[in-house]
Parts: structure tokens; C-alpha cells; sequence
């Protein structure tokens, strides 16, 4: 069995306006959309495929928020080290341009916007980041900007 | 046993700026946390007692998506009605500004902001609202700003 390398880990001064991290990709059955909207979300097309068939979406789609918890584990693992993470403070903006259905195979890719060092903790910078979310059709599903607190590597250079 | 009186149907018309709703509580166990984390959100804060205390926040706290998803359910038993909800565009700004901790009462208040009627499709509106999260200690824990579509009662009115 082959070990999977470490991941480099990203300090502030990693988090490059215009630096793109591919993500990988996430789908979300039908059961699984189902159990988390029951639990978080229970609106009838996310809940009851009868019922969602007849409604706006002509078919059960995914809970908008299932869809950022499931591109949220993502970006933990691919774009986001746990070694400088102080959490995010917000979120700018979300979209939801396309539902997701059960099945969708679903991309991620976030990129940098923007990183300032912080004015008052000389041992952060706040970076602003756009996720973006795509189908197996090209269409973005959603899109997300980002707003996270991340450590500096080398405070004093 | 009462039964509890039928939820009143809000559509588009309701949606009138200044209107609330208070939407009741919720509280988030250290286990619940660290499960959704777990699967969602696997940063050392969320989902390891440990290591969190020695961490930025001296101790485990809650995503925010797990704070937002669980907001969400109040929303939709006290703000939504799955009789005029034609789903949500998308969020303006997402802010987490105290940290949610295992036990918490968290207070969910949800207050109309803006709602206009469509210009393409006259048989539903645009809402913005604003749902507020307070926890025991009267400290806002998280603010969103929400899109709705919303269907309207009477189109021809």
C-alpha cells in the first residue's frame, strides 16, 4: 500500500492572489440529501422525491447548505491547513445558480483573491478566497467567497 | 395532548419589511459537533477536545456550517413555508462573530429586510432577511443575510 504524500502545508505568505487549488470532486445520492435535509433542511424538494417531483425543481435537489458542508470538507483537505487555520470570520457572498441533484458529480476549485496582513495581530494575515463549484455539465452550482484568518509562517520577516 | 395550532402560511405578501420571527433555540452537543465536523469539517477545533484547548479558541467549537444548518431547520419551521418557498438565490453575507461552544442556547430571530416582486416571473418575489443566532450570554454568534423566492398568494391581486 502506497502512502499518499503529506500535503504541503500553506502558511499566509502561500495564499497568492490569483493561486488556484483543485479540490477534487463530490456527488451526493439521493439518500444522502435526503438524511440531511431531514435533519437540517426538511423543505419538500429536499426531502420527498414524490413531492419534488411536482415542484419547482421538477425533482429532488440538494439542501444549498448540504452542497457548502460537502465542498467545506474539500477545502479542508485541499486549500486549507490545519497547522495555520484560525477559522473564518464570514463569508462575503453565496450562489446558487444551479440546484444539485443526486448523482451530480460536483468539482472544486477554489482561488486566492486577496490576503492582507491583519492590523492589530501581527501574527495573522485574512485572506478572501472564491470556491467555486461545478457539474458534470460545466454549469457552476454554486459559488462562495471566503473569508479566513490564517497564521503567518514567519511573523518577523 | 394539545395539538399544536397549524403553523400560519406566510407568502410573498407576509414577507413585509420589519416583520419577525422568532424562531426559537437550539444547542449543540459536544458529540453532535464533533460528528458533523467529522464528516464536513474536520479542523482540529471542531472535531478534537484536545488539541482544541491548546488551540485558537481555547476549546472545541462548532462549524459554522453546522451553526448555519441548524439555524436553518428553525427557519424553515418558523420563517419558511413549504407551501410558497421556491428556494433561496443565494446568501449576501455570512458573519460568525463569537464562536458556538458544546451546550449553548442559541436564539434564532429571522427579520424581512427587503422583498420586491419579480420583474421576469409575476408569480413570486425576492425576500431578504436577516437571521440573527444569540447564545445565553446575549452575544450574536452569527448574522446571515438570506435570498428567498418566494411565491406570491394572489398574482392578480
Amino acid at each position: 500500500m502506497t502512502e499518499l504524500p503529506e500535503r504541503a502545508i500553506w502558511y499566509f505568505e502561500d495564499y497568492v492572489p490569483g493561486r488556484t487549488a483543485e479540490c477534487g470532486s463530490f456527488s451526493l445520492s439521493e439518500a444522502e440529501i435526503i438524511a440531511f435535509a431531514k435533519e437540517y433542511d426538511p423543505q419538500p424538494f429536499h426531502t420527498d422525491p414524490v413531492a419534488a417531483a411536482d415542484g419547482p425543481f421538477g425533482g429532488l435537489i440538494a439542501s444549498g447548505w448540504h452542497t457548502t458542508s460537502a465542498m467545506m470538507r474539500l477545502l479542508v483537505e485541499h486549500f486549507i491547513s490545519p497547522q495555520s487555520s484560525l477559522g473564518a470570520a464570514g463569508v462575503d457572498e453565496i450562489r446558487w445558480p444551479k440546484p444539485v441533484r443526486p448523482g451530480d458529480t460536483l468539482e472544486v476549485r477554489a482561488t486566492v483573491l486577496e490576503a492582507r496582513r491583519s492590523n492589530s495581530k501581527p501574527d495573522r494575515g485574512i485572506v478572501r478566497s472564491l470556491a467555486a463549484v461545478t457539474n458534470q455539465h460545466g454549469e457552476t452550482v454554486m459559488r462562495v467567497t471566503a473569508i479566513n484568518l490564517v497564521r503567518l509562517r514567519d511573523p518577523d520577516a
